[in-house]
């Protein structure tokens, strides 16, 4: 088969925990962990140890926690941040420092008033000073989206050579389409002197849509790490969802590419982060939202009665959710109505069901749902009529 | 430039509005229709009449309403569901009918019990029939996504002899990789005989977290019409968000690809259908999520700071939303800090502001966000430590 592992770099402690209304305190922080590391994920960035107190003693404890994961604290290019990070990591068992800087004309221009080439000078001692302390330096190319190919292939380049075990590949503003960043990672691919030594990675962001797409496409062009964030928390629309990466490369077989996540905590992971951030999942989220295995149209539940690979193609216990659900409303047909009668013990002839579904239709056009309860009412009211 | 405009298919009302604890009554739906008509979209999918008295009723009413788009009404490949939907469109002044029928071997075996010859009877059928009544016929090959393409091309050419006006090539499962969806289209475009004639329409839904990267594909591969709701809502997972598709083509205009919808109704028109429809959309969700604009990170906010560009793609005023936040968390630097105690009429300096960044610090390690009051007593407690 040759399949190959892209490594999950989880990032919902730092990028997804500095949205708004998103902060954790240690503890929570440490519970999230914990889980994450459970759940397989290959890299928990910890934190960006250098913000604030918390932050720090956070990432510290949570270094001592985790046993199985890499934890990696983020940095800016300069000395005080990689100590700083250093000395919050100094407990993981296999730590790693990410550092970098913003690589695109606008950030050297309004960002850092600097020029390439001392950008580049920038990023080889920052790398160079990380891996004074750590073996594993991932470093950042900020805003690579909208980074100069050319140019960018020349910043890791020198981040190779400086150390650097991963390249992140960042689209900050998540504007590029899926197509160009499959691109982009292409063509550094093909035309960073050393690269075999480096690992490729997608860091999107959702602010158009396209942050899953985006990060599938990297992978498929030659990245072999996605930074993602669990519910795909994050800065403005967020980062790439965990989930929904994961289900992908688990779903496309022919990608020969896979992920060592344990997809059947996916559901739980979900409302432990939900709940904890107190940031709520919308219903029509992919993989985890409450509404994502749920069949309400009359067409598509008779359809997933007669053979549930017709409307789903992921089994709902693959990401540890029980089953898929039968909402009977207004959209419903027959045979999703006879199939809850007789889920509640009420087996009806063809007859009888034309009978009924008119009685559940008026029900249901007053009424958002329609539960056991409504339906024992229905078959009672009529035996009434009836007798 | 030779710019090509993309038709814009919303089923809020139908794909939409059939979803657990989606339902509307005659009056909400009317409200949105009205809105939706307002907003630009070409075509609105008001409903499924057969489906129930109180649907049939609400497609009659918005009929009579909407004045520049058209209005559809859906229906399976049969003479009873099409008399009732030319019925319900009777007062539309441009009405479409929706007809279609599964076309994936799963869908003809498990669903019909059938074979492909009789479903491609069935199809011509339909939309001849439909054609009696309306000259505006949409057929849709339902679960195309799992079709083989070379069966598909063969259904879609019979119905373009029928009369079919746009053809819906629906991946109702998914399933489907944008690179794969994109092929699809392809290779309809080019192996469909008459395809000149009609219009192809992407319909995906986002099972795996890519229905907007679908639908971009579709269209960057010959697709000129695009089948999305308000806030990507729709059964399971939901369908492609609307908002999120119009903001791809503004933005990405060496597509040369256009809507005619109003981008700055955006924002209004999904809190509209959230709050009728009693669905949360999510803090992170791309382009009308609360946090879509809201910078954290003290790394972000200074960019923002120095220049909008830096970090923003999107002018927040071109979906409707007034400003971008600032928010002050743990995460925010020094320079979001001086800015908004600028705001509220302190002008600090360099030496004040690291005394004043400590103090924050503290606090904000305690508490969520900062906000002006809270900058205000630290101001008053540093003057009052200092007299």
């Amino acid at each position: 088969m040759n399949s190959e592992k892209v490594e999950i770099f989880d990032t919902t402690l730092r990028d997804g925990e500095q949205v708004p209304g998103c902060k954790l305190n240690t503890e929570q922080k440490l519970a999230i962990a914990e889980k994450l590391d459970e759940l397989g994920v290959d890299i928990i960035e910890a934190g960006f140890p250098i913000s604030s107190p918390g932050d720090f003693h956070s990432v510290s404890e949570i270094s001592k926690l985790v046993k199985n994961s890499k934890v990696c604290g983020l940095t800016r290019a300069n000395q005080k941040d990689i100590e700083v990070a250093a000395e919050a990591l100094k407990f993981a068992k296999r730590p790693r420092i990410h550092t970098g800087i913003g690589t695109s004309d606008s950030h050297i221009k309004y960002k850092f008033n600097s020029n390439r080439e001392d950008i580049i000078e920038r990023a080889v001692q920052a790398v160079k000073y990380a891996k004074s302390f750590v073996e594993d330096v991932e470093f950042y190319a900020e805003d690579a989206g909208r980074t100069a190919n050319d140019y960018l292939a020349r910043v890791c380049e020198e981040a190779i050579k400086a150390g650097a075990t991963v390249l992140n590949i960042p689209d900050t503003t998540g504007y590029c389409l899926p197509e160009e960043y499959g691109e982009k990672i292409k063509y550094l691919k093909e035309n960073v002197k050393g690269i075999e030594k480096a690992v490729l990675s997608c860091h999107c962001h959702n602010d158009l849509g396209l942050a899953t797409a985006n990060s599938i496409s990297g992978v498929i062009n030659g990245a072999r790490q996605i930074e993602c964030t669990i519910n795909g928390l994050g800065e403005r629309a967020g980062n790439t969802a965990l989930e929904e990466v994961v289900m992908i490369l688990k779903q496309h077989k022919k990608l020969k590419l896979y992920t060592e996540v344990n997809s059947k905590m996916l559901n739980d992971m979900s409302v432990l982060v939900s709940d904890l951030m107190g940031m709520p999942v919308q219903p029509n989220k992919a993989i985890v939202g409450a509404n994502a295995f749920a069949h309400s149209s009359g067409i598509h539940q008779d359809g997933v009665i007669k053979n549930r690979e017709t409307y789903e193609i992921i089994d709902p216990v693959e990401v540890g959710v029980n089953a898929s659900t039968i909402v009977l409303t207004a959209r419903s047909g027959r045979s999703a109505l006879a199939y809850r009668f007789k889920n509640i013990g009420f087996e009806v002839t063809k007859n009888e069901l034309d009978f009924l579904y008119q009685e559940f239709l008026k029900m249901a056009d007053r009424k958002k749902e329609i539960d056991n309860n409504d339906l024992t009412a229905i078959i009672e009211r009529i035996t009434r009529k009836i007798g």
